[in-house]
């Protein structure tokens, strides 16, 4: 019964969990963009055009806009809750970001859905040609893959779940459906386009957890947090579409994106509920993360997004 | 003095070495082309185009050619070399493989080298087209570390070495100096040039003996021969190049590259017998892989060129 026990969260947890939030966000932010920045400085011989490629890519170094940064903030808060000091999991997290970016790089081509803006600027490959930003999204992938494989204890662990989050059975599994169109068809081709979203946010849990070392059944609980987590969040992003478009809409056949969002909201927080041995502030904080993150994606490409009052 | 000390190899042993790579090669490849097939089969829900795509850009399940596979046995044959049964290392040699492949689907694309054929046959982006080329080779690459992750003992340290090996300081590096042109101004692009093929070569044979879980110096030495085994290779391929052309040519400024290919590979061996502990017919079956994948990169398209009669 554990894992379908419902635990209300109550508001005063909710307000405190913001604070905290709030503030761990202002603690962490500035180190990470430092790591990001060092992650992506580039070896003698090359151009300098291609350091400039991967940090307005990033949106570090006063290029473009950061994004939101909620999955390394989700990896750092989950290191958190497993009882490790957050920076623990500083590179996983400059990983997770790492390979959200590569992932925006090549969605953004041409050949994909050719995008003509991205963290308010023009995409990668509109500066560096299309050659040029497939090297930048494998210089990122690389470059996640080398901070992965160093974290102690469970690295190889880490570098194999990486590798199954990025696949065919993950982030270019879903492309290709995408790509496709194939997830019009429903069933099988309908559950891998979801691990589009839900492949990355399932990874940046898991990364916080192996960072820190936790034992396995709780690394499959908190793994299993960010799966719900990113759906309710993708849920939340389709409603909000809608919204801009001046329609009410429900999804063919199914519930309005919003209530669905909201229901596998609940179903993420019983997740994390579920798993035994967590720090309460750390949890909190995972608590606060999953309502923002899901809730208001109209916010994610804003700074300062975590302390925005919270409405529901 | 015994890292620069020449180790000359007796006719002997060559010949010796010759009859071992052939046999082991027989032993070997049924196992590994099994392998390589296992590793491209797709989930449900993603159409058999999909599949297809993989297989062919391998040359497994009887589409196109399946290519040397020099760099899979390199990394058997050096586990063999560090003790351990060969096919401990057939997770790693798949995933050298399979990075292989994603480079070369890469480097054909319209917007890098613009390929026509690629073994026997139209390169992938004329099959799935460049968004679907792309995600082939994120599929493969991601299969690559999920495998090496998966290794024992040295999964992390693998996996670690793998996003170095395909990165900035490595072959995506080369690239990005290949395409720019950088290389003709001598100096760091030239050196990062040439990390465009060794660094591959260079993880082959890390793969192979972190997969043995090799003591640290000795991944280090085996390490320092598959780079030089690369180069030697690339300046063999120049040569014949040279040769295609009707041209005896040297470099601007160096000696004709089949001598520098000659010079490098003595290099190489005595890399190989700087090394201590090895067994000695993995030993014998390294310096044949070198002899023949250095000297003789006109087969490396060929079947069975390790059966061929080594001429010098």
């Amino acid at each position: 019964m554990t894992m379908n026990t419902a635990t209300p969260v109550s508001p005063s947890v909710v307000l405190a969990g913001s604070q905290a939030l709030a503030g761990f966000s202002r603690e962490m932010l500035p180190g990470l963009e430092v790591a990001l920045r060092d992650a992506v400085q580039t070896p003698d011989g090359l151009s300098p055009v291609v350091t400039s490629a991967l940090e307005r890519a990033l949106g570090v170094g006063g290029r473009g806009t950061p994004g939101s940064r909620w999955r390394p903030l989700l990896t750092l808060a989950t290191a958190r809750a497993a009882g490790v000091d957050a920076t623990t999991a500083l590179p996983a997290a400059v990983a997770v970001e790492l390979t959200h970016t590569a992932s925006l790089v090549l969605d953004d081509l041409p050949c994909m859905d050719d995008a003509t803006e991205r963290r308010g600027q023009a995409p990668t490959h509109q500066a560096v040609g299309t050659g040029g930003a497939i090297l930048v999204a494998m210089a990122l992938l690389a470059k996640a893959a080398e901070l992965l494989g160093q974290t102690p204890a469970q690295g190889g662990a880490l570098a194999a779940s990486w590798g199954r989050a990025f696949g065919l059975d993950g982030m270019a599994g879903g492309q290709v459906v995408d790509l496709a169109g194939d997830f019009r068809a429903g069933g099988p081709a309908r559950r891998l386009h979801r691990r589009k979203t839900t492949a990355l946010s399932a990874f940046a849990t898991e990364a916080g957890a192996r960072a820190a070392n936790c034992p396995e059944p709780c690394v499959q609980g908190l793994t299993r947090f960010g799966r719900d987590l990113g759906w309710a969040y993708q849920l939340a992003d389709d409603a909000a579409d809608l919204k801009e478009d001046g329609r009410m809409g429900r999804a063919a056949g199914g519930r309005a994106p919003r209530d669905q969002s909201r229901r596998v909201l609940r179903q993420a927080l019983r997740q994390l509920n579920s798993v035994s041995g967590l720090d309460p502030e750390g949890r909190a904080l995972l608590e606060a993360l999953a309502q923002r993150a899901s809730l208001f994606p109209e916010a994610r490409e804003m700074r300062n997004w975590e302390t925005l009052p919270l409405q529901r």
